[in-house]
């Protein structure tokens, strides 16, 4: 195969960013990826202890997530959720019967003692998948946002209020932001060829995996090429709420954002062809661009993108 | 209706019980039924708070029971178990999709401080009963059977192990084995009209409930009629494992044991119209008797023997 040899550490959130880590994970060997994934969303609810972008990473890579949604699985039922509403309880937060099992097992693990990390790497397994999903930390880190509303989690921001609420700032509370060993590893690595940041959420997705220090600093001197896909095309977010929230914090919504955003840590962004009037100022920045079609919808697309990246960190690195 | 002014406690486990909890729901004005209710079974699983033998008399009260099987509920479907077994958990418990919302919902109740009683209540008005289905304690109670296998817990024995060891013992632990303020009041309310042990287990059923020495205190000098309905008929007994148990502790397996298992608590049993002949040895015990065909399968059946029941309980009375 022709990356054989390629070694990859992602950076990814969940829906935006997994259909990269997908097409990443159908070109290379899975064993060779190793994708960061945010864990700055997880949460409790009804005693379970949920991650939900580990879990919509996992359930892309392994083909069976909601192709319609981009979250939960596919031929989901709902009967305990049903249930649980007959009965009154607050159900504000979707879960699937299915995927409540990967939630339950989860907590149990947790219980146990496990390990974030160990737990996510057994259940990888059990999905048939050899890529080294690494969640960013083993210990809790909180997105918190300052809103209209006040000072709100994630969960409560873009599930329960929908991302309504105008957010003016965001920040990570963590109480112990330590990079883990299996990301320490990974960025490591004297084998890894680059580092990609997924077009996910720069600011909710990516943002909590920067906020450890230790991965930050890993990153910033690293001397293998970086790149990032921008998830912005024209002035829109290709999924969720990036623009919006963008504009509610006084940024300016464009590729050229986003390559300032990354600064000081990318070597090379991707951004939308349609986007090609901002070539020059991004690469006033020393940042280095190259074109593709960045919105993805098939799996050929998802794959042909991360050939794409691919393609770009080896152009980098000559 | 007949039995408007009709007061009953009745004593009941899962399955066996709950037949006779029906017929009496059937017949009586709910709120004037109380049902004190084996907690003994209760156990933790996957971080779930689960009590067998509540869930069973809700379930068959409301009439969303599986008649099948005789616990969990009717049309059930097993999503969360599949996914479970999947990821390599420890599945012995049956969890059904529609159930789990129930455990779900008590264990979030648990951890928020409410009590058991408070809990119950709830789950019960949800599912539009005014019952008063009383669980025998706020606290956990651990029926512990001495086996061939060594000490082990009822679930272990019963549902992991399909009641195979041989039991030499059965005793009860408890840190807190206080009666109930609500069944403290439905055993002193001056309109009771009686007690009925249903026929469950009387040693994995009722014995648990018994084992609170305030109850069974307050149903050994109470003066309303106390009648028990054999769970034996012949040598065999109705449901379960009761007369392999019996055998396995030395009790010879026919309703004259049971007569003499609650001898001082009661003062008349229903035992099996094929039993007849045993009427005298249990009459000198001075234990009264009636026969009825105790075997109940319809809801008409049950209907029935909770008017026998009743009848028996106003006969004594008079």
């Amino acid at each position: 195969m022709k990356y054989d040899n390629t070694k990859i550490v992602a950076l990814c959130g969940g829906i935006g960013g997994s259909k990269l880590a997908l097409g990443l994970n159908n070109i290379l060997k899975q064993k060779n990826l190793s994708i960061i994934t945010n864990t700055g969303d997880d949460f409790l609810y009804l005693g379970f202890y949920i991650c939900p972008d580990i879990d919509t990473v996992i359930y892309t890579l392994a083909g069976v997530n909601n192709p319609e949604t981009g979250w939960g699985r596919e031929d989901e039922t709902w009967k305990t959720l049903d249930v649980l509403k007959e009965l009154g309880a607050d159900t504000w937060f979707q879960l699937g019967d299915k995927d409540l099992a990967l939630h339950l097992f989860r907590s149990k693990e947790k219980r146990k003692g496990e390990l974030l990390t160990t737990i996510t790497r057994k259940i990888s397994k059990k999905f048939g998948l050899s890529t080294n999903v690494l969640p960013m930390s083993n210990h809790m880190v909180q997105t918190i946002l300052e809103t209209s509303e006040g000072e709100i989690s994630f969960q409560d921001y873009f599930v329960r209020q929908k991302h309504k609420p105008k957010v003016s700032n965001i920040s990570f509370k963590s109480k112990k932001p330590v990079a883990t060993e299996a990301v320490n590893k990974a960025l490591l690595d004297k084998d890894l060829d680059g580092i990609i940041f997924c077009p996910s959420n720069p600011f909710l997705s990516i943002d909590p995996i920067l906020s450890i220090n230790r991965i930050r600093k890993l990153i910033e001197k690293h001397r293998k090429p970086k790149v990032a896909i921008s998830p912005i095309v024209g002035h829109e977010s290709v999924k969720g709420p990036t623009s919006k929230l963008m504009k509610e914090m006084g940024i300016e919504v464009s590729a050229l954002s986003i390559a300032k955003h990354y600064h000081g840590l990318i070597d090379g962004i991707i951004i939308d062809k349609s986007d090609e009037k901002q070539i020059e100022d991004i690469r006033k920045m020393g940042v280095k661009v190259k074109l593709a079609e960045i919105i993805v919808n098939t799996e050929e697309e998802k794959m042909r993108l991360a050939e794409e990246s691919i393609e770009f960190i080896q152009e980098i690195a000559l």
